[in-house]
């Protein structure tokens, strides 16, 4: 015990790696088909979350909440941050890459970043789709590995925090349909990827979860994403892999996880559980007595900071934001790791504004162990399709079915997965598949209540821009500068 | 001739004066109360247009739209610049300050400047709400006089290119209730702004639009506004005076309008005509054959950069944004200027998408003589009312006068203003209040085709990531990159 504090004194480290749309597909997760044989590996020296929550099933507004502790709506990523879509986190936000430069700790960021600007994510090594092809620099395992290597051959003592964006098993059939619906051919028999070794698996052989239909084309599109998995998988053994080389593998926390849910119905872009709920693995060389355990926590990717800062004995600093004081909700995971005490992890929270720009969709969510409650903000208007999900072999199969009268197989109708209630409560204990609203029972009218008014809590330490949408207007300057009001609009929405 | 010609030549220079929120509340647009002497002086130089038209009726899209030429959704600014709105430019996005910089005229901005970011909107001399309070810099008038004087007077031989952004009329009940509804009460009595000789008017006085409900608490409103009027207008007469000063009021080309309808029901954040008619008054000392005419042709705020380039002898620049090429759909005015010879001044369109982030309302526009098509993009959600206008006295008078069942008075309810039908046409000639929606009407089915028509064309050739919003998603990459296509989500909306 003694040897492992001087040893954190001395130098400890933090790698981070990041899945882009993974999910629960690995044996880790009691996936029985999909072979990840380097997460079990990676889950035997680690603690496994099996509650563990994005703040929001969209790319760069959770890569932005797990980088800055701060949901979407409180750093600025409202959405998507590259092309038209455009969105920012605003300027002073004090990011971990930045805290922990001005802690003197070394940052990197390997793969995909999909963050800005620059200035609020500022990394010392960086290698990513902003000065690569994100093909290249988050799929190819290799060019990783030796980019990892590159950055932990320069370390000079310092500790560091090395960030990786695996851009798999993220979709490709979008921009690149020739490489398959997941990117599977890319690299894949030409040997352009020395150190991945392809598993295929059978359409017939997959498991098909609840939320995807039971079809000939979905089984395809899953055995698709299982054979990108395999690359994921293999690239986490090599980036572990180096960081035993570089004589690390004892002094350096390891967090694997994922930014949002599978692309899938139900999944990514929505706050429904397939598109929050994340694998969560964390593992600490400093506290093994808990290694390969699994536990019921409920953690969100917003508790990654403060676990980081804890870390390496860092405080988060005062500040204030757009003049609001900036709290952070998480907390550090490392007690987790030390013992199975409860410590009130029994509630997050998610929140969802746009993905792409044309795709306004809020939606403000608690979870609980028992219930979910969901505040679906533009609900009147249909849900919104983007336009990588849209051209996935799934969805065309879901949309083709529907409109030739053909039986879907699916838990749901188009019409009810596009069109929402202003408010959804789902009791998970009994309806773990989110499609019995309880929000007009009579009966379910206190617990309504009261996860509402901590909805609302939250909104409001959150400095939420939301909090009074879609009904009120947020009066907050002038007159309203110490006692901010929501005042109706009566517009009859809610 | 050949002396202007020879002018010209040596040093021609360009003032932009931008009221903000400012309409027709002036004696050159014929209302008989609200005394505007100095607009009139300007108009007596000038060409009066009476059919010029916002591109969007809220004040960072509108401000970015005259300075790029290009409408919102195409230079990104979809919504308000500062605070949580946080919207801004593309970073490749070629603005006229940084076309006049690199053509070596100096550019200076006075007032209010709210786009961003700063690398897209470069300019020479500064003094905006960035690094002064914005009451002050947009305000006060003699503040004002006093740093165009320094602007001018550090001009070494330079072509300049000066824009003085008013914050006048704006409201300003919102954020500083104790200047009243229109901060008619900053600096007035107290000395404060030597320069300005407030008008009052009695309520009883005004003239109350037709969009304005006629009560007293709207009437004292507008007497409110009147009285700040007199302020903006004595601000341009010491801006003309400056420029004669400094020996440049007969070579510059000068230019007052607004960003915006006026802050009133119907107007700003509409795209109803109250909403996107602006006044619009164009000098040129080398085009004095028209000065004091009338002029009805269609124009634009976007037709601003052009007329500038134009007169400056400058080409726009070929260039592609985020992979699409940029074309410019608005032209020079300078034509107009000469001669009443018509050139399809026939049209033009307005494009609106938020104003505070929390207000997503996405519209299309299109405008000609005869007809308005309106397509709204979130119809089934209500309209949205900023912070800013709640608080008016207007606007809580025709919801309390709403909530109480009186009389409103008013033009429309709430309700309809509330819910609007996805998509609106009206006939501006018989119907100039846009009351009577035609486009479910048999007979207007090949008018509303044709407008459709021509509307998709301009959301094309200006890349509106919003083209097949609603009811589509837009497809234009991998295997449609070639041949973009809007492809249905079955969803219902249109
Ligand atoms: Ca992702
Ligand atoms: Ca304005
Ligand atoms: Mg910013
Ligand atoms: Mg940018």
């Amino acid at each position: 015990q003694l040897l492992s504090l001087l040893c954190i004194a001395e130098s400890s480290n933090v790698l981070v790696m990041v899945g882009d749309d993974a999910g629960f597909e690995t044996q880790v997760y009691n996936n029985s088909v999909c072979k990840t044989p380097e997460l079990n590996k990676l889950a035997k020296r680690s603690v496994v979350f099996r509650n563990a929550f994005t703040s929001v099933s969209s790319c760069s507004p959770s890569r932005s909440a797990i980088l800055t502790g701060l949901p979407q709506h409180q750093n600025g990523m409202y959405g998507l941050h590259h092309d038209v879509h455009h969105f920012m986190s605003f300027d002073g936000v004090r990011s971990l890459p930045l805290l922990l430069r001005q802690a003197d700790v070394r940052t990197g960021i390997i793969g995909k970043k999909h963050v800005g600007p620059e200035w609020v994510y500022p990394f010392d090594f960086a290698e990513t789709e902003e000065n690569n092809s994100i093909l290249q620099v988050g799929r190819n395992i290799t060019l990783m590995k030796q980019l990892a290597r590159k950055f932990l051959q320069n370390n000079t003592g310092q500790s560091f925090f090395l960030y990786i964006g695996f851009h798999d098993p993220h979709r490709c059939g979008h921009t690149h349909p020739e490489l398959g619906s997941f990117c599977e051919k890319f690299g894949n028999g030409e040997g352009v990827i020395p150190d991945w070794k392809p598993v295929t698996y059978k359409p017939s052989d997959v498991v098909v979860p609840y939320f995807i239909q039971d079809t000939p084309a979905a089984r395809q599109d899953i055995a698709n994403q299982y054979t990108t998995i395999s690359r994921l998988d293999q690239g986490v053994g090599l980036m572990l892999e180096e960081l035993r080389l570089s004589g690390h593998l004892n002094d350096t926390l390891v967090i694997y996880t994922s930014d949002n849910g599978i692309p899938f119905p139900n999944g990514r872009t929505n706050l429904y559980d397939p598109g929050i709920a994340e694998p969560l693995l964390v593992s600490s060389p400093f506290d093994q007595k808990r290694w390969g355990e699994i536990t019921d926590e409920m953690v969100s990717l917003v508790d990654i900071l403060p676990t980081v800062l804890d870390w390496f004995g860092l405080k988060y600093p005062e500040y204030k934001l757009l003049k609001n004081p900036v709290h952070l909700t998480g907390k550090s995971l490392l007690p987790i790791l030390e013992s199975k005490q409860k410590q009130n992890w029994d509630k997050v929270y998610a929140s969802h504004n746009l993905h792409e720009v044309t795709m306004y969709y809020p939606m403000r969510v608690l979870r609980t162990p028992q219930y979910k409650l969901i505040h679906n903000l533009n609900s009147k208007m249909p849900f919104s399709i983007d336009q990588d999900f849209y051209i996935s072999p799934t969805f065309q199969d879901l949309l083709n079915r529907t409109r030739k009268g053909e039986k879907t197989h699916w838990f749901k109708t188009l019409s009810k997965y596009y069109y929402r209630e202003p408010w959804e409560l789902y009791d998970i204990l009994s309806d773990p598949k989110e499609l019995h609203n309880l929000a007009e029972k009579k009966e379910f009218e206190d617990v309504l209540k009261k996860l509402k008014l901590n909805l609302l809590n939250w909104q409001n330490v959150t400095s939420d821009p939301w909090i009074c949408a879609p009904g009120g207007v947020l009066e907050n300057v002038g007159a309203y500068k110490m006692n901010p009001q929501c005042m109706s609009m009566d517009n009859n929405v809610f």
